[in-house]
């Protein structure tokens, strides 16, 4: 029997093998952490609308974004820092995706490049990407990554700056001897040392990442690879259009897992105004508080393609490395394919909006 | 004076005459619980709008369901392993629903087989059924249940698979030895030994029911006794709806208390919609979280014509036998009297929509 | 300085001064105590919008109802035994009342006679009527109110049998030695001796009442003296209307302080729709959970002409008698002064909807 | 790195440096506090639906308010007494805010005289209004604030008497000895003194203010001085709109910060409805339980020009004086570049009515 019986439990776990500002840094929130609390609650409070005597003797979870065949609906979250968790950071991380057929997206700001990431990895890997102020900086991420072959590009888009995390601030939060930005070793840029006063990664965006990006630099961005591009971090109706007016193929509709703005909305609130106001073909992922297989049944119900898991990939990742990693997403995928049973669907597409709204 | 006073101080002294096992798995439910305190939650925050000066010195409590009389619109869910809670299982919870008039729902999943309860029971037994896989099981299920004198067969249908219940695996349950399924004695399938990492009950289910059961298949099983057909776990109207166009009698509006889908509606939520789309000649039966006799006048103003009691038989079985039953039964039968009173209801018939539902 | 500043003072302390079964009898709720908690809340929940630049200086809280000019718009509810509360039981209640010029409706369930009451009071009194099947016995009772002076006659109409309030029945309640029901010295309707199994006050109220009482009982009783009558329970509009057409001048919007029917709606919820559909000219008062002079004032923006206080005068009975009950009313009094200034009202009429709903 | 992290860090630590009595008055509430929890709660339950991808690497928090420029929309609103937590009282206050360029709302009841502060302090001092009984008093505090230089007159209207604060009058709050009402200095309402009974500011506002004042005071009152008047403590819109045709240039919408009448509205709740029937162009302020920066965003989308910052300036000066009033107001201009950054908006007219209402 598994030691964990829940993304929770893993969760709780998480504090025991984490040091105290690793642990602060993963489960940390912009300000009061109101966004953290109603992002999970706004999944808890929809109710499924199940329908019976449907055959779900066979369940496909199968579905394809973005060109691309995937097990489930369920990618992994880019998410910093890996190497706080494990020795070994990201590898592990998308070797353990790999093992689940998951998509792994890699962060800008990663512990190991994502050279080593993308030739560690047996499986698929996008990259996310902040947009530097020194574009030579941002084009040569775009280039090395469609190089080392990432299948696409996730651009953050809700980082203009850092959201304050009290709690980063009062650790001080910084990289411990060892680790260092994988993707600019040798540069100054590859630097997180203790600050005197603040977090040191607040520190860094505010000095290396670009406040000034609009929607003209993201047409430009579209452009430079042949790479698709989602934006993430959306959650208007309006931005979403704009995305795909820019050259984008879809959008993620996030908050940063409230690590950004606080008393952001929920994304299950925005999600279906977003998906409506894009239509069928655009691609439209969402994440923030997933933690069940009925969450992602409800996520699809609204209308997203796929969610994203952030966090508690970390979780499993500071427990068992690559194997926690799987863990995680093997807990998952069971509980979606019981949801769907339960749900009387049998594949991704039977899952339809009537399951979480009855007129 | 007796012993308890209500429902819910039964469901306190349970965990004491239960082992812990057991315990566990009545009060068991799918993942986070979420639905079981929905349901609840769901009557108690309906208001009664009562009438006065009402004469009610003589109020009556019968009702007819399917052409049987009934003392109180009140009957017994069907629940599994009776022997969890007593030596005598469900001969003594069919005495103790005999001797307050009340119908028995005897499950498939019972300890002692259909043609004892019936044989030992004075009252009404209906039986609940699980289809098998195995279709020449289902039929002979159904053959025993009508010769041995059952009145009505209730279709379970919220199960194509069991809803993971995490303590159930965390107790690794299973039958104690001595308690087999009394229905398949002598077969394997009479077996629930302790497994090594799962819940017996849940290999069980996934081994021998059919996932792949349709409204094909209801209409087949409608037409293989003479016995009348309800459909046990819908939540939606047009499942409703098909299940009447299938050949059943009526439906019971269920979400399995809470055990298989977790965030499925409360029924009381879902009750009135399901009157409404099957009009007055079907019949509706409605279970989950009723503890209270206001709760019942409830079920019956949303449209129910009666209810069923799961759970807290349970409790009344484990504590006294079928004198607990009994208990139960009659605890709920004078509350249902005296909120009747309160209301301005001399008959069940008088209780309307009106008095939850003030335009 | 006072020794309690508000009411919610007054409560807590009540539990020292009174016997753990009079606490239980005065604080008791019918089942769960839903409506209890309903009652209070909906008044907190009520947002007044105030005005300002209202020449305040001046404030009047006289109201004139039933052709009976009022200090404040706040009368003292029926309510039985105050022989729990102290020696002298209504008589310190009436005399407490007349110190504040406050009408004193006193409870056919009384310690002391209404003959006794009446003389004793330098104030206003009322008398609430429950109706006993032996109508002899009922007509008896409205001629001695009319004889002693009584002003107006309250019948409630709530009580067709007691709503059960568990933790009486765990007292097993019943009235300690010397004390009887002082409008029936002599008979066997005084007492109210310790049963072995239930409150002894439910087993009078189900051997005593009239469960059997109708509309056309009340047109018959309204004629039986030339007293004003009004009906107390009323939650419906409809109902409303009825008590009207039955000859009753007005109604009192209660649910019997949460100890009759639990999950009856909260006053402050119908209250808006029985004054509505019985237009200006009816007398429609309202009791359950005022404890503050804004709910005064919320009450009669909804529509009410006058409150009811119930158990707060008991807990000021219990702790000083007749000053109690003076000092209860008289800090209600200042609270309703304050309230009324700080919303820009100078009298009673000026108490608008629009306080309470804003378009 | 500062002491504290946030405005919640400082309220904590306030207990610590302010006598109890003190802390009490500061913290004080009108009765059951139930508006005070509501002011924060509606900031908190406003969701920011924020834009991304607009160039935010230049922000303004300017703002022009009554031909004032303003570095930002937030004003220090008048409290009294702050003798009770610096020996300097209002003239650190003051330099405080003139530290963070911000506007000082000058109490009538503060300790310091008007002539005093507005001679200390270097940035821009308005005057707060308390209407006394005698005119010839109300006029002389306008003439004398007209000539120490306040370029405003703060009208304050919700307080006709005072809303008891039961602490207060449990502590029969009153002025230590060496605090004096520095406005009145050698007069008879220069005195705090401790009563016996009662809060003696309570018995202060009941001898000395005016509760017969009403519009066409006011009217008068504008007519005084060629200052611009706002008046304070609306909630209504249909006083709003009295207040312009009184002659007022516009209005501050608040309760008191839940001191005056308990169970007053939100000020969020509010806020919206004046301004949409006052229109663009009168000045609409806001104040009540603004602790983030977020808070200032969302009171402005919803249509305000500016907010008030009350007890937090207590609890910066009680810890450090003006320093303490400075860190206070910096850290909420930090939070509120930081919110701005976040919601895509880099001018204070740019955070539109779509950042808190998507239709």
């Amino acid at each position: 029997m598994a030691k964990y019986a829940n993304l929770y439990e893993y969760e709780a776990a998480s504090q025991e093998v984490l040091s105290a500002m690793a642990h602060s840094y993963y489960s940390g929130v912009a300000r009061d952490g109101i966004t953290l609390k109603a992002n999970r609650n706004a999944w808890d409070e929809l109710y499924l609308y199940y329908r019976v005597l449907v055959d779900v003797s066979h369940r496909h979870t199968g579905t394809r974004i973005l060109d691309q065949d995937m097990k489930a609906p369920v990618l992994v979250a880019p998410t910093a820092f890996h190497g706080l968790a494990h020795p070994k950071g990201e590898l592990e991380t998308a070797q353990g995706a790999a093992l689940q057929d998951c998509v792994y997206i890699a962060s800008t700001l990663s512990n190991q490049s994502i050279e080593s990431i993308c030739s560690t990895s047996t499986g698929s890997v996008w990259f996310q990407l902040y947009v530097y102020k020194d574009r030579e900086v941002t084009l040569n991420l775009i280039q090395r990554a469609e190089r080392a072959g990432c299948k696409a590009l996730v651009v953050t888009v809700d980082a203009a700056m850092i959201g304050t995390r009290e709690q980063d601030r009062a650790f001080r939060f910084h990289l411990p001897k060892g680790l260092t930005m994988g993707n600019f070793i040798d540069s100054h840029r590859a630097h997180l040392d203790q600050s005197s006063n603040d977090s040191a990664l607040a520190q860094y965006v505010q000095s290396q990442l670009d406040p000034s990006l609009s929607w003209s630099d993201l047409s430009w961005l579209v452009k430079q690879s042949s790479l698709p591009v989602l934006v993430k971090g959306i959650v208007r109706a309006d931005d979403a259009l704009l995305a795909m007016k820019s050259g984008a193929q879809g959008v993620i509709v996030s908050n940063h897992g409230g690590r950004q703005l606080d008393t952001a909305p929920p994304t299950a609130l925005v999600l279906p105004k977003i998906r409506q106001s894009l239509g069928d073909s655009a691609v439209v992922l969402v994440d923030g508080g997933i933690r069940r297989g009925t969450d992602i049944v409800k996520a699809i119900a609204l209308g997203a393609d796929a969610v994203l898991l952030g966090r508690p990939i970390l979780w499993g990742l500071a427990q068992d490395g690559h194997d926690g990693v799987a863990h995680i997403l093997s807990l998952l995928h069971a509980e979606l394919l019981e949801a769907m049973a339960l749900c009387g669907c049998d594949t991704i597409k039977s899952i339809t909006r009537d399951l979480v709204h009855q007129s």
